[in-house]
């Protein structure tokens, strides 16, 4: 590869761990600009017009959606493969997930993580309780049940590794950052197949680095990942807080 | 084709339109089931389980979201294609249709649509008057200042019709009917876009299928499709209303 495609994003996120599993995966060199939406500066407005994390830069393309990069990284970069080959399997995969993306994302990320994690720690808020027991107790319960019952007894969703597994586990990873696990007596199959995903190489090296930050205030994360060995952008879109972008 | 595929949902909704429009330009025989997402029964919870609309049935295969039924239709029916075959370029196509399904969808349907029409009609509750105004005001003109930054001076946006221009005219479409209409003096090349895709004769006969219905009962939508001579399928998922599942 000539020159290293960037991603604009922080590691906290499920939709850029999404993106960072896809490029580990696929072995494609990457650097990246560890910021948070709510503190994107104008270009990042530009390259993000709804100021949302992840961005993808590969040469004069610039891209949006966690989804869409995913794709285009499979089309682009199409080994190892992680769609499905057939394509009512495909269509299976992308929908768990926009699943993840749209339903996990409001349940566990908004309603859970966002709550416990993100607003105390970095706007000193109160957590809406009423949200977080309704996540706890109604929600997050009902999704693991839609999804027990979309997997096989064992292994990944489709057999081999895909954008659903890494999709799913993303998500359940971003809420084990409050603390969340899921019962395993209860969905046996989703708690297998979120241990299987982050077991992975790929994942762990991702882990290790998310441990190191996770409580790291922002406009220190660059250095901590420098001593990491992490591959930084030269430049930050982050600086200018203009407004709360993460929802 | 062994058996006509079948589709769930209002001809009114754009994300229903999306993949009405794929099929009807691949010339896929299809039946639909003209439901709207609060009035469908527990057969449809099972179908969709966020209870959106559309739904596609194909044999045995169950799939959500219009993004991903689009792809589906793309990958298992190829030709004609819909999709830029180039990866930047079908990367960009899809982030503009994703940009329709949550931002326009946001700005055009649900702070327009749904609160001058779908809310006052099925409800008989009034608008949010405060919402409708930023949307028209503000909301609405940003995203049309963005897009038109997108588009080529004529054409479709990738040259050949694509579903980055399907999704952008469904969107507009669908605020047409509270009589939304793009100012061309101000934004001419979205403008032109959304007529060029209205003008194609697959979205000339889903539009005068629309404009026959877009005031009739859903009670009463069958009768009216089975006189227009439109496929419908044997059974039906809608009758108890459980709950408002429109957003």
């Amino acid at each position: 590869m000539a020159e290293a495609v960037s991603v604009i994003g922080s590691y906290i996120s499920p939709y850029v761990r999404k993106v960072l599993a896809c490029l580990e995966l696929k072995g494609i060199a990457y650097r990246i600009d560890p910021i948070a939406p709510f503190v994107g500066n104008e270009t990042f407005t530009r390259l993000s017009p709804l100021r949302r994390i992840p961005v993808l830069i590969d040469g004069e393309l610039v891209l949006n959606d966690s989804s869409v990069i995913c794709q285009y990284l499979e089309d682009r970069y199409p080994t190892p493969s992680l769609y499905p080959a057939d394509p009512g399997q495909r269509a299976r995969a992308r929908w768990l997930e926009e699943y993840a993306d749209t339903h996990l994302g409001d349940v566990l990320v908004w309603k859970l993580f966002f709550q416990l994690g993100a607003k105390r720690f970095l706007f000193r808020e109160e957590a809406d309780e009423a949200m977080v027991r309704r996540a706890r107790e109604e929600e997050i319960p009902a999704a693991l049940d839609y999804l027990e019952a979309q997997l096989p007894p064992t292994g990944f969703v489709f057999g081999e590794l895909s954008i659903a597994d890494l999709s799913l586990a993303s998500f359940f990873r971003t809420a084990g950052f409050v603390k969340y696990a899921i019962d395993a007596s209860r969905w046996p199959r989703m708690a297998a197949l979120v241990d299987a995903v982050m077991a992975l190489p790929a994942m762990r090296r991702l882990a290790d680095i998310e441990d190191r930050i996770v409580r790291v205030p922002l406009e220190q994360q660059r250095a901590v990942l420098a001593d990491l060995g992490v591959a930084l952008t030269a430049d930050t879109v982050g600086g200018a807080p203009a407004r709360r972008g993460f929802r």
